[in-house]
């Protein structure tokens, strides 16, 4: 494997609110923030948004579905939420390369950032994360 | 509102494989570590382990239903991944009020650390969230 | 059992943007036409649309639980996809009888039809399943 | 875009209850061979098997992420189901780039193929599918 700096795997998706009513059962986060229409237009947010630690998980696809890719575990993950995402934004999770922390050991931190359909920054971050070379790529 | 410092809530869950597997669905995230049976077996894990983003969903839920409860919403959540986390896991979410950043502007920050059944830490981390106080409590 | 050529049997259902999402969690499908809003504007469909496996299996849906019903199983499904289905489309799925293959072994070739809210045909195609008789057809 | 004729991609998953459980609610699907264990093992299976639409959704998944990718459509996919698929097998499908039917409309001829975890066929077929070059493939 080569780790070349500065390279980038990206992942789109529309958010849905199945998505985030799902993501709300299986974490228990019912928060009224996320699932509760009047509540949510009460907030800074004025309409019900997704939870931060799904639009993570979106991050969590490129890095092990791309880039390292199949094979690869978190080590950490660090997520500073910018804008709120909103049900029915499209969303961009982008990961970069950003240094080989340990190349025998495969370990690597990237850049992990967020984008919604207006281009704007909506998660700030980093991961560090250790690549299994065992793992068949071609998944 | 009055914040503790040290005051603690939590929230413990037995994760199953459809937890796994709607996480899997809903970021697209199907690294054969967490859906494959027999490439996990191949890998360091053993088995098919949780999504890391998963685990740390549970902190959200105690964040956004218990402490500081409905309404707060995140800023920032650094995780450290230190233990695989199993299906068929019962794992236990623990949030503690660290410091009061801002209180005026009800800006917090938390310790956050994941438990499995044997007390061994699977996630330690922290949180900075926002409290809304406009927002009903009593969700 | 007796067969009767020329019987039908059908059922109704309106996609949900739930049915979508969950489809492609289940297969791994994120392909963007399906769940991403700004890519599938770009494609002849115009917005997204179902999955021809989604569309195809409610005739899945005619076979096991009408006609021939419950315990009958698949041997082949041959799905011509016409037009796309999108997200809020009301389809009807329709099977024929068209002819019995063996009548002793209960292999029978089905017509499979789809239909949109227009009855416009939206998925053409055939199907050969074998009935097994030891299932209890009143479930 | 090029066209290698013999050209492979694939795709791996276990099979979960969930899975089957999920795509029986979205198809409504509930012939018991698929969600009752106690008619299922009266049946040649012996216990529950997913259903054949679902292990096709699989194909799905190749054409619409990897070969040809992103933006890809079905004009046609045909099953033929060898073999059962049952809760907790681990399945491989595969597809082949057999013919370029329509190489200025992107209309290709492609073979279908599912094996379980001992390399068995499940599912053997081909599809017809259009690529639709407007789509961004890197999603």
């Amino acid at each position: 494997m080569e780790y070349k700096i500065g390279e980038k795997a990206q992942f789109s998706k529309t958010i849905s609110e199945s998505d985030v009513y799902l993501f709300a059962g299986i974490t228990g986060d019912l928060n009224p923030i996320h699932i509760n229409c009047l509540e949510a237009q009460k907030s800074f947010a004025g309409k019900r948004i997704a939870h931060g630690a799904l639009v993570s998980g979106l991050i969590s696809n490129v890095i092990g579905m791309k880039m390292p890719g199949p094979g690869t575990v978190y080590m950490e993950q660090d997520s500073k939420f910018v804008r709120p995402v909103f049900i029915g934004d499209t969303v961009r999770a982008e990961v970069e390369l950003a240094e080989v922390l340990n190349g025998e050991k495969g370990i690597l931190k990237l850049g992990t950032r967020v984008y919604n359909q207006d281009n704007d920054m909506v998660l700030d971050g980093f991961a560090v994360v250790k690549v299994m070379d065992n793992i068949n790529k071609d998944q």
